[in-house]
């Protein structure tokens, strides 16, 4: 872990004050993943737990779905002209019978961006690769009491962001509100796929017994990336775009956004959204007998 | 502007309510960029400024640096299956004598992902691509009052978070602190290709008479396009990254972070921050003289 975080000599400028002093960033460095010694992505990532963002990245991207498919992953000595290794080189070997994603240069674009060729085809290909459809998964039901508690157990635990700032969270909760990984990075999407990744090594795909939390806003990368763990949940503390909200109406994803306070904004799967208790709360707010 | 935001419903739950309403949310589509009909990169974008957007884009990958070595650029017909316009494909064609960039595996991911293989890989490439090195640009200096004046200014005139809560800001000031340009948009490194190729169709590059403000953190890929432009100073509400920093540094670029409340961090290129009445008034709070 001790390239999280890097220190820098800063000039501080503080109402009347100025000083210089060291200042802890966050750690930005490029992580290459390679594909049976091909370049796939690269990525801009926080060092550390690189196999597992390897892994994530490829679960996302619909190329493993289990422990066994990924045969072994390695960081590239040599990656530099001096021959010396940077750590920011990661190859993938895939199991043998485990298909090669077709790497053309379109297909390339699209790994890289993690996106489609335009809305529609984006919700095609995430729907058509989807190994685990989240409307087959069991229910889970969470209370919006429980939704409402967990950015405050997802901010005491985030070691990094106190120090600089300068981190994005993601959070994976059991249904009971019970945390059960947390990874922060520079990227939001590399926080969310070092969870995936980590979930997969440990033979735990898909995740349809979780709930992800995730400290910004909700992209439809992000969107994507839940959808093709099979998590049916999943909770942003800020605003949702509207292709995330599109993805998680057509995949069947609970997209809780704006959860911040006690208050959220339900964009889709709301049947996941366990209202009985505040609606028998609202009514005895109102005075009516507590039964109903 | 029609599609920068759109319209869900959304159950909304706050403290002992639930209602249902309709929802303002931030429009996110892929932008696919082709250049002279080959598909280069796709980004996920807040519809709009498109063709900006991919002018912008190829100055931050060193393709071109002035208005006329854009020929055309020109949405696609005929993107989706059944022949209409998605309006998320455009095409550049450069003018002739501007050489394509190679368009190998190796480069599309570079150019997708906006880095290079490793830190020093990075530094290295975007030292030796940029066309107008920033050490060499017509002094700018700024006061701390001057720059600590420039998030509320940046705010004032965001229309579209106001209403979404979910948009990145970009901001090009002048050295006297008047805003010329502001972008937003779903990504941030979105929002400054658009003030980017804005600049460029418009005849203004390089910028190397404005302070960039963005409305986040500083990445590594927002001080590269900083530097593409020949932008001396880039200023950012939030944390920077270590590679930012880095990169700054090296390439003479002024990096402010953490620009809030009328304090700031300066983490490189302390040489045009102007911290003259700053001192003076320091020593005239320590109650001596106000001359020096």
């Amino acid at each position: 872990m001790g390239r999280v975080t890097e220190r820098r000599r800063v000039l501080r400028i503080r109402d009347g004050a100025v000083s210089t002093r060291p200042d802890t960033l966050v750690a930005e460095e490029p992580l290459e993943i390679r594909l049976g010694g091909k370049p796939l992505a690269i990525t801009m990532r926080t060092p550390g737990d690189d196999f597992a963002l390897a892994a994530g990245f490829l679960v996302s991207e619909g190329v493993v779905g289990r422990a066994e498919d990924v045969a072994n992953i390695v960081y590239c000595a040599g990656a530099t002209q001096d021959g010396s290794n940077t750590y920011n080189v990661v190859d993938v070997q895939l199991a043998p019978g485990v298909p090669l994603p077709g790497i053309t240069l379109e297909r390339n674009v699209y790994t890289t961006s993690s996106c489609g060729l335009c809305g529609k085809a984006s919700l095609d290909a995430v729907r058509t690769t989807a190994r685990w459809p989240i409307a087959d998964t069991p229910a889970i039901r969470a209370t919006p009491e429980l939704l409402a508690a967990l950015p405050g157990r997802l901010r005491a635990v985030q070691r990094v962001f106190d120090r600089t700032g300068g981190l994005h969270a993601a959070g994976l909760f059991s249904p009971e509100g019970e945390l059960l990984d947390l990874r922060e990075d520079v990227g939001r999407h590399n926080a969310v796929d070092k969870l995936i990744g980590r979930a997969l090594r440990n033979g735990r795909l898909p995740l349809s017994q979780t709930i992800l939390l995730v400290s910004g806003r909700a992209s439809f990368e992000l969107a994507q990336k839940a959808v093709m763990a099979g998590i049916p949940l999943l909770a942003a503390v800020s605003a949702p775009s509207s292709l995330a909200v599109d993805l998680a109406a057509e995949s069947g994803l609970t997209l809780v956004g704006f959860l911040r306070g006690g208050s959220m904004n339900v964009y889709a799967g709301e049947q996941r959204i366990d209202l009985r208790a505040r609606r028998h709360g609202r009514r005895a707010a109102l005075g009516r007998p507590a039964t109903s």
